[in-house]
């Protein structure tokens, strides 16, 4: 039987990034990573092997077996078939057990498929893991098609359909209004009059009840919730994805909602030296401290990281209490970005939260060649003004932008708080210091209780 | 005897967020702002005036007259010769005196004039005050001229020459390593390489120690302390500002240091009912809590938001103990900014600080077409982590970034506080979430206590 000091099963981004933080924390320990195949996916890069950003699926690919040899890890090709918790161990398809000091479990998330659906895994309907060979199956056999049903209309569904069409493809794209865990309405209908290209054809708050299939079993239509029949010669499920939980489950570990590993603040599971980190690890709600479905590489590689930083003691206490929700894309060159509750899922809480919607020019003077509007929407609790979320619209600033937010709300400022906020401005670079947007906002929320009462 | 209820003297960023403020929280408030002309400019735009991103000196105009109109605010334009804080009136040079219930001192800075150099002031010698009619002749003189010596290496200094460069003349550019203040040696090293332009020759670590001038009196060459005689046909003084307050210590209100206006954190000074915003007001370092002549739109428009807030009761808190600098300028397309302290800086206050500088792509994966490198060092404390600086290099997108580092200095987070923070990736817009360089340089430092004791 082999052994190793810390053990992570798993090598997507999560288990990647515990290895390295593993090994410059504790250099002198053996790391050893156990996963499927030598490369990963960038997963959030996938939907650009299909468009004119990437050229090929490999142009989206982290070479794990370079990066690993370089930084003194040992990244074994393998799958594992069931965990020892008692006796610290692990049984491998065809390397045989080893023996853990200290044991990361981060086996990430699998499509979910609607198995409610006819033929949901005919020939045709592809689903988008973080698979490069699967991947490369997809990218092979979409080359020659011409009209594609892309279902679902989360990031990576909206991301495909737009790519595909980049790339020449028909789209037809089903669901409900865009993005709509991650935006309020009216930022869904800027994206949806942004995605009026003649080649998508959005059926929108439309379901997919069958899927139909040619003599050969291939699936060439899709029938909607209100009886429409459409034609395609290609079907891609961007239905969302489930905890990659099952081995974990059958070995006997406690789980939570979802499908998930219970953790606890330190990323340690019930067992001794058992960690779990990024999507198959719980998560809970920053505000309603629920359990969600959030599924995040930028979640999954904080979740690394403070699991690396406590193997062998606390050290770092998780000072954000609940993961935050914290998304950008960008919809035919222009950027959504979005952080914390919508105001639409913060009225579905429960919460008593009030909102206000800041747009200016993103140069000053807006003169400046390149000049944009953004949009800043704050949503903020009414009583204490403590901010809960945020979007953005503009250009690719905001993807930064919104990470000014990601704080605000991790570290609970309030509108008053951000009165006195002190930001760079520059003429090139961002909205005048008179108007920039935050803090704009956060006084026309500021302004409804201030000069009330004298 | 006109009255009014807030009085603001001067029109500048900070007097004119005060005022929109004022009356955004107290509509039924006569806020009347007194100024020495209708049209304001942009005080960082005033560089891109000069080479080939605004068209004019108009472009670079902020219309103070319209937008006060549209929001209900007197301007009046004029000038206060004096100022009788204790039957609260003011005397103008045109409309008389004005009683104010409030009076919020907004007044700004100059330029400040090497009055120990010959000639300082003599015919083709330019300043770069915020005064749209002097710009306006500067901009007519020099149009004709070939060469041109710009004195000073602060932002202004800096970004002139560029700009002046791509405008076609030929640059002399005197003073200490590029924007010395705002940047560790290594970063102003990175800007010097950038300037490496044929037209543009910078006399690095040179004082300027006289001005010639010919028969008509009109400079043609500056001598620096080398003895080196260097001819030009214009002078441009990018030597710093002072704060404008002659008029405020006249009519007897308590100074600080640097000739600043005594504030409290409300923004009140000494006497009953009057705040001071902004360059004229008194600054205190965020670390050392020593006074700082700290002169930002940022900041004074902060303050403004402050003081309106407080005008009639203490609403506001300032929630930030000191003024951070924080900036940011673009030199040849590639974006440089700043946030707190520098290590050189920090050495030089004898504080016991510790950094790292981590590079990365901005895009993920790097293939993805307009993938550039970013580079972000942080500076902490030693013993606690706690980030009191940072440094950024790259593209549009650090101009945002910077301001997410803005608020982790002025929350006092520390580096294990980033372990876990939770940012939005996408690979069109930002670094990977394995290695976000904010976090993965808050893990370079927060390993060095990590990982050493078990």
């Amino acid at each position: 039987m082999s052994k190793t000091d810390i053990l992570i099963i798993g090598g997507g981004p999560a288990g990647m990034v515990a290895a390295a933080t593993s090994k410059q924390y504790y250099g002198e320990k053996k790391v050893t990573v156990i996963k499927s195949g030598e490369h990963s996916l960038v997963p959030c890069g996938i939907p650009y092997i299909f468009g004119t950003m990437l050229d090929s699926v490999e142009d989206d690919m982290v070479p794990c077996g370079s990066r690993s040899q370089k930084m003194g890890i040992d990244l074994l090709i393998d799958s594992v078939t069931s965990i020892d918790f008692d006796n610290k161990s692990v049984a491998t398809e065809q390397s045989g057990a080893i023996e853990y000091d200290k044991l990361i479990i981060a086996t990430g998330s699998i499509p979910k498929k609607p198995k409610n659906i006819d033929n949901y895994d005919a020939k045709g309907v592809y689903y988008v893991p973080k698979d490069p060979e699967y991947i490369q199956k997809v990218y092979d056999n979409l080359k020659d098609l011409e009209t594609i049903a892309v279902i679902g209309t989360g990031f990576i569904g909206v991301e495909l359909a737009g790519e595909l069409a980049q790339g020449g493809k028909k789209i037809h794209l089903v669901g409900s209004r865009l993005l709509k865990h991650a935006f309020d309405p009216e930022f869904s209908e800027d994206m949806e009059s942004l995605m009026l290209r003649d080649d998508i054809e959005f059926h929108k708050d439309r379901r997919t009840v069958a899927i139909k299939v040619d003599e050969s079993g291939r699936a060439n239509a899709i029938v909607l919730d209100n009886g429409e029949e459409i034609s395609c010669d290609g079907i891609i499920m961007a239905t969302g994805y489930e905890p990659n939980t099952t081995l974990a489950k059958e070995s006997g570990i406690s789980m939570r909602q979802y499908n998930t590993i219970y953790v606890d603040e330190y990323m340690r599971t019930v067992k001794d030296d058992v960690f779990a980190i990024g999507d198959c690890a719980e998560k809970r709600h920053f505000i309603t401290k629920r359990g969600v479905p959030i599924m995040l590489a930028s979640t999954a590689t904080a979740e690394a990281r403070v699991a690396a930083a406590n193997l062998y003691k606390i050290n770092v206490v998780k000072s954000f209490s609940g993961t935050i929700d914290i998304f950008s894309t960008v919809i035919e060159g222009t950027c959504f970005s979005s952080a914390g509750i919508t105001e639409e899922d913060a009225k579905k809480q429960n919460i008593s939260a009030t909102s206000t919607v800041v747009v200016v020019d993103d140069k000053h003077p807006a003169k400046l060649p390149n000049s944009n509007k953004q949009t800043v929407k704050i949503v903020a609790m009414k009583s204490s003004g403590i901010v809960i979320g945020a979007q953005l619209i503009g250009s690719t600033d905001v993807g930064e932008m919104i990470n000014i937010l990601g704080v605000i709300i991790e570290k609970k400022m309030s509108v008053y708080d951000l009165l006195n906020l002190q930001v760079a401005t520059h003429p090139l670079l961002t909205s005048a210091p008179t108007n920039y947007p935050i803090i704009q906002a956060a006084q026309n929320i500021a302004s409804r209780q201030i000069g009330s009462d004298i």
